[in-house]
């Protein structure tokens, strides 16, 4: 691989990305090659204490705009310092989500609009876009029954069901018109999964 | 007033730019105004926090895209929590620094353009422009020492005296195209700049 290979996982909490990424992380390992495996919001320093600000129960009263705002800015830190870098040296890069959680969830899920949030991130992202995306596809409230069961709710997933549904509906809406994005059916055994993800890796890096 | 008014002041720290706001804040109340008293980045619990971000003297690292979406979202939360509701109910709004700052400092001192810079900004400031604003015209050498003198030197303004050089060339070009933004002579007498402030205001009013 002369320049990196950038791989982004989508999908609600509790879909298991995180089982997943550690799963494709000892795979590319094993193989040879270096990883970065990172996260949105954070990733740096000072993306890390944006998303607390994000994340934080007490911010109650933060307005759509300054939401997306954030997680673009984050997201302008983690390209600048580790993906972008990353990339440049030929490394595979795994991020836990990236722009398409923009889109989906300040875009659609508080209606700022796909253009609004395009615009707002397009200086933060240089450029960089995912090569290939896996959407984690499970009922929203499987999702929301695993990640309450087993942490601490952080201020997006306080959100009511309903706000988790047109998020659900917004991420297959963008799947479908995007060759990028590989729907995964997350509702599964975790070595299913993975072998499916890496199915999809092999078939991509073929055409 | 059936709308209120939204006035901004700009120019370096240092340039006498609080002392003015009070004696204005002043001016006002005695003539029986509600008056709002505001500055960027800050002004709403969740500004604040933002700012600490842009100010902290450990954020070295911090790359010019993410420094300029993160005023943006604190500008984006004052304006939907302070400014907007003041104005629609009549007040006057005095705000220290606010989109003139973001061209100036990370559209041409940072090089990110004012295209950039107003594309990220669009959404945040909701088109709430200042009615009227002043721009406080002063050596920029002589303003950072009476603020390195006066107090402990902040991120930017621990930047060298060059970068507050273009900056400074950067504010007299925008006001040179902009009936909205008059420059202040801050290098005189608190009271004759006062007074100077009260009298473009009778001006701008009566026109």
């Amino acid at each position: 691989m002369k320049r990196g290979y950038f791989i982004t996982m989508e999908g609600p909490d509790g879909s298991g990305k995180s089982t997943q990424i550690e799963m494709l992380k000892a795979y590319f390992i094993d193989k040879g090659y270096e990883v970065i495996v990172t996260r949105e919001p954070g990733g740096t320093m000072i993306s890390e204490k944006i998303r607390k600000i994000i994340l934080d129960t007490e911010n109650t009263g933060m307005c759509p705009v300054t939401e997306a705002l954030l997680y673009a800015a984050s997201r302008a830190q983690l390209v600048f310092e580790v993906i972008k870098p990353a990339i440049s040296k030929g490394k595979i890069v795994i991020c836990d989500r990236y722009i398409d959680s923009s889109i989906v969830y300040q875009g659609i899920g508080r209606g700022l609009g796909a253009d609004m949030v395009m615009s707002i991130n397009t200086p933060a992202i240089q450029n960089i876009m995912p090569d290939i995306t896996f959407l984690f596809d499970i009922d929203p409230q499987v999702a929301l029954n695993r990640k309450i069961n087993t942490s601490k709710a952080d201020r997006l997933e306080l959100e009511d069901i309903k706000f988790h549904k047109i998020v659900y509906n917004g991420y297959r809406e963008i799947a479908k018109n995007n060759k990028r994005i590989k729907i995964i059916n997350a509702d599964r055994d975790v070595y299913a999964i993975n072998k499916d993800i890496i199915n999809c890796i092999k078939e991509h890096l073929k055409s």
